[in-house]
This record gives C-alpha cells, sequence and structure tokens, in this order.
C-alpha cells in the first residue's frame, strides 16, 4: 500500500553541519535545548544550511464520530458542522493564529451526520455520514478507512516548510482514549480525560464505554491499521494518511495534541521513517497524550494546559521553530564575535 | 523605600468581562490553558477589552561576579565582557529575538572586572568592578545594593506593554543557587546545576562553594534584601528593581530563567503586589528553577530545556502572548458563529 512506501531521508551531512554550527554559536553549547534540535531538524529537513519556517500549511480534517450516541461529550454532535463552519468563516482558534501566521489555511469536512453544505474555504468530501459507534461495530469498513487515508494523503502538502494537520469532531477523543489504550495497552482510566470538558460523572461514562469498545475489539489482537479501523474516526485516518503523506514528500509536520498524536503514533507503526519528519508542538492537559509522547519519545515545546484540538496548539508553537532558525541563521559564532570559548580551550 | 511604595491595581473589572468574553468564544471553557490566563491578564494589565503585546522593552543587565574565582564556571571570565559587546553589535541569542520580534533593546553593563569601553548600543554604568567573591564577604556594600536597585528600575519601561529582563555574567547560577538556597531553605544539591555546562566536578565544586557562601552568610537569619546585598549581583540586583518598578507603572513582565526568577522571588518578597505583574516563560533545564517557580506559584508556558539567560526564553515565548490576546480579541463567538454551547443549556 502507499503508506508502505519509503518516506523521504532527511540530510544526515547537513544535520552534521547544522550541529557543528550550533556548537560554535555565542552560547553555551546545548543551551537553547529544544530550539536547537529543531533547527539541527529543519536543516536536515530542508537540506539547507539556513533554514526557515516561511510556508506552513495547515488543514483541519473534520468528521462525525458514531460513538457520541453515547454521551460522552459535553457538546451536542451538530457542533461538529457548526464549528465546519466557524473554520470556513473564519471565526475558530486555527482560523485566527492561521491568518496571523501568515498560513495556508484549508477546513476538509469527510463525513458529517448531516452532509455540510458547500461554502467559500470549505472542501467538502462526505465519504460516509461519520463513523459507525465503535461499541457496536468497526467504526469505518475498510474501504471506508482506506478513502479516508487517501483523502488525508492528498490534503497533505505538496510544497511547505511545515504541515500542521489539526481535527475536529464530537467524540474524538473518546476514540483517541479508546486507540491509546489498544495500541499502549494502558487502562482507560489513564486514557479518558475531560475532552471538551465532561463531569466527574461524564469521564467515568466516558471510561466505561472505551472499556467496551476494547472489550468488544481487541480479542484477536489486531494490528494498528486495524485498530484504526475499528476504533478511529475520519478524520484520524486522514491526519494519520496526511503525516505519512508529507514525510514521503519531504515535509516535516508539527503535531498537536491528544487526537492528532494518537495519528501519528500510528502512522509511525505504520511506517517507522515516518518519525523522523515529526516534532512536537505540546503536552496537552488530556492525561493520555503523556503515553503517546513517551511511545514516540517526544519531548514537546509547551506546557499550556492546551486542550483545544483544531491543531491551535501546533499553530501557537510555530513562532517557536521560526524563532530556532533565525537564531540558526543569524546569531554570531565565539570566532565573529571575539568570544573566549568554553573549558576546552581555557 | 521605593521599592516598598505601592504597585498599580490590575482592573478587576475589565479581567471579569474579559473572562466572562473567554467563556463566550466558540472553544470549550479552559481548552486553551495557560493563553486564557494570559489574554485575561492582559486585559486587567492594560485595563483594556482589546489587549495587545506590541511595545516590548528588553533589557539585559550585565555585571561580574567574585565568585568566579572560585573556578564555578565552563567559561573564563572575560566573556562577561565579551558578551556584552556581542549583545550591542547584535550577535547574541537576545540580540537577534529582540530584533525578529520588532522590540526595544538595550544592554546595561553594570560593573565588569575591567571596564567596558564605550559603545553605541550599549549604556556603562560601572558602579563597581563586578561583586565581591561571597565566600569570604559580601557580594555588596549597602550603597552598592541600593545603586543596583536604582539601576534597575532607571531602565524598567515607562511605556510599554512588556518588560523581559535579561542578565549576563559569568558565575551568576552560583549566585542564583546560593540565593534559592536560602530563600526557600533549600540544600545547594537541590540548586546547583551545570550553569554554562560544568561537567560533574564542576558541579559538586559549584556545591561546595554554595555551602561555604551559606555557612558564611547565613547564620544571622538574614531579610531577604540583606540576602541579595549578600549573595546576589549588581545584575540580579537591577533586575529586581527593575520588576518592581515596573509594576509600579503599571507594565507587567515577563520572567525568564534560573537567575531572573531568583531576582523575581525576590522583588515579590520585597513588596508583594509585584506578583500579579509578573507571567513567566518557561521551565529552565537548571534544577534549582523549579523549586523558585513553584514558591512563587508560577506556571511557565515553555518547557524546552532552555537555559541560556540572557532573556532569550522569554524572547522565545513573547509571541504566545502575542497569539493569547490576538484569539480573546479575534475569535468568533458562541453567538456570533451559531455554535451550539455545552451542556449548561444542552
Amino acid at each position: 500500500m502507499w503508506w508502505q512506501e519509503a518516506v523521504q531521508a532527511p540530510s544526515e551531512a547537513v544535520m552534521d553541519c547544522a550541529r557543528e554550527r550550533q556548537l560554535t554559536l555565542t552560547k553555551p553549547p546545548g543551551s537553547l535545548g529544544l530550539v536547537e534540535s529543531l533547527a539541527v531538524a529543519f536543516a536536515g529537513w530542508q537540506n539547507s544550511s539556513a533554514p526557515r519556517v516561511d510556508r506552513v500549511e495547515i488543514c483541519v480534517f473534520a468528521a462525525d464520530h458514531g460513538v457520541a450516541e453515547e454521551g460522552v461529550s459535553a457538546f451536542p454532535q451538530d457542533v461538529t458542522q457548526q464549528m465546519i463552519h466557524n473554520f470556513a468563516t473564519g471565526g475558530a482558534a486555527i482560523t485566527v493564529l492561521a491568518e496571523d501566521l501568515g498560513a495556508s489555511f484549508r477546513v476538509v469536512s469527510l463525513g458529517t451526520v448531516a452532509p455540510v453544505a458547500p461554502m467559500a474555504g470549505l472542501i467538502v468530501q462526505q465519504l460516509a455520514p461519520g463513523t459507525a459507534n465503535f461499541c457496536y461495530r468497526p467504526a469505518m469498513s475498510v474501504e471506508l478507512l482506506s478513502s479516508a487515508l487517501d483523502c488525508g494523503a492528498a490534503h497533505a502538502p505538496r510544497k511547505a516548510d511545515l504541515f500542521i494537520g489539526g481535527e475536529m469532531g464530537i467524540g474524538n477523543t473518546t476514540s483517541a482514549a479508546a486507540l491509546t489504550s489498544a495500541l499502549l495497552g494502558i487502562p482507560p482510566e489513564e486514557t479518558v480525560g475531560r475532552g471538551t470538558g465532561v463531569d466527574e460523572a461524564g469521564t467515568r461514562l466516558k471510561c466505561h464505554v472505551v472499556t467496551r469498545a476494547l472489550d468488544q475489539h481487541l480479542c484477536d489482537e489486531p494490528g494498528e491499521l486495524e485498530l484504526l479501523r475499528r476504533l478511529g474516526g475520519l478524520e484520524i485516518a486522514a491526519l494519520c494518511g496526511a503525516y505519512i503523506a508529507a514525510a514521503q514528500r519531504g515535509i516535516p509536520s508539527l503535531v498537536d495534541g491528544y487526537i492528532c498524536t494518537a495519528a501519528a503514533l500510528i502512522a509511525c507503526r505504520l511506517n517507522r521513517g515516518v518519525r523522523e519528519w515529526l516534532c512536537f508542538a505540546h503536552r496537552s492537559a488530556e492525561p493520555g497524550h503523556g503515553h503517546l509522547l513517551r511511545a514516540l519519545e517526544a519531548l514537546p515545546l509547551l506546557d499550556a494546559g492546551l486542550c483545544l484540538g483544531e491543531g491551535s496548539g501546533a499553530a501557537i508553537a510555530v513562532p517557536i521553530l521560526r524563532s530556532a532558525c533565525i537564531l540558526h541563521n543569524n546569531m554570531a559564532t565565539f570566532a565573529e564575535a571575539g568570544v573566549s570559548t568554553g573549558e576546552v580551550d581555557s
């Protein structure tokens, strides 16, 4: 299948040069932490000694979840469609951020219970009226999963410095929790969070729903693709496809929060090479996110209690990537500035 | 003394309105975490329903530390002066970041072992040839401490949306560790870190130096101002004065890493009102920083292994504050976007 095809190879030689340059810049080695690593990564990704994060492409995938009928969200299911409209008209967090960043932005509706009316700024690709309720049956058919993965790939950028995938779908933290539990063998108590803001009783209900779903779907030890089909969502599959396609095209992705990271873990399990094209924006307030980050050996930049989704945390983190490149390109070296280096020569 | 005079009062009424507005924006309440709290804080600080972070003023205070003669840094003491030159000529991390942010920037040299030659872009206020080695005697005289506090106040902004203080001084993580241990009653093993990159033996030496300093200076239970005089640095005292003066002028400060946070804690102990004018950029790689943040009940935005100083971590975090305001001002409300709200009305 296309998603198993090799990803591009970041340039090791350029990364080595970038690492060497970092050691010559007027700061103690390593003192800019992840900011240094990001500059080195972008140098390798862009095969450039002067990396930049100018062209950012953001795509929000939206879809409905059958499991929403279990009452797992604090918001009614209509909100998926209403928010799709809000993305297209520019009022949502991610659209405000995208405009401020000068990023290109699109929203793709993959499947809502009632079809979304076409409008400017919105791509409607209604693959199904949402997923099935995975408490009773697999969320997607084989064909539907395949279409969602393809759709994600189709909307990954062909030429950009950075891809950000976002998601919207009432019920999708429940799907992310089920996937996280299934992929990592972690009990629902540790993967279910408050999502859009359910109360304690709501969290217990979500936990119970995820437990039922796992009972239903894990008995035959399904692989990750099959887990995605049974427990995922259309937007989660699309994100998975988009991360893989971006890596195959040599474009790095900045992964947002819980739902995006679940998709990213599946992408990396389906195609190991994808991992080296990912960076991670933030540690979500959702408790399950930490498990996914650990499994991916990911070190996110922000720890700010974000849990909105839409790609908003990633968009907030973009200026840090830009700073990383600007520092790498513009700081003076010890030699240029006439500054003594450390112990090695003192 | 001037530093005990009352700070401005952020507008509680405007903050209440901002909190209410946050609840009406098209996102689950609280889902933008600290980003929401920052927007509310800026509304209160600016007494404005549409807060902005346009005018950022950055001031780096630099000075030498007598304790450097104990061999506590991986870099020779000359580097303080060389870096002052690098700040003035634009090659340092903070100057690159300041330019990118469109921030106003100045560097103030408060006291170096050999006097710094005057040059464009540099303010020289040589109060002393650095501090005394606090292993043997107080770092500063009463007069010198007072001059350093005054100097900090003089360079705090009079009209700005945000102040960022930075610091440079070979040996100043040792001073910050001594202050942190003394202020919080924490053993040096938990407050001494690798600083500019000393090795394990160097860390043990730093720990021993701090222990000697504490033995020398803590026996008569000095107050915070006296601790600052005995164990601080000229740039740390200046930062402390600047944070207080900024709060008195109604200007919030974004606190950088370990050394700045030590200065901020002293500022808050000298004048309790200062705390409500501070926000915190990042959790430093320096282990003592976590103790200071906890003592200040501070929730920083970034967790990226930064430990450069200069105000660089704060500068990297500025776009997050700008995003917070832009989201607050520009997102659609549930009513405007026709999006259903959560459980309360469903």
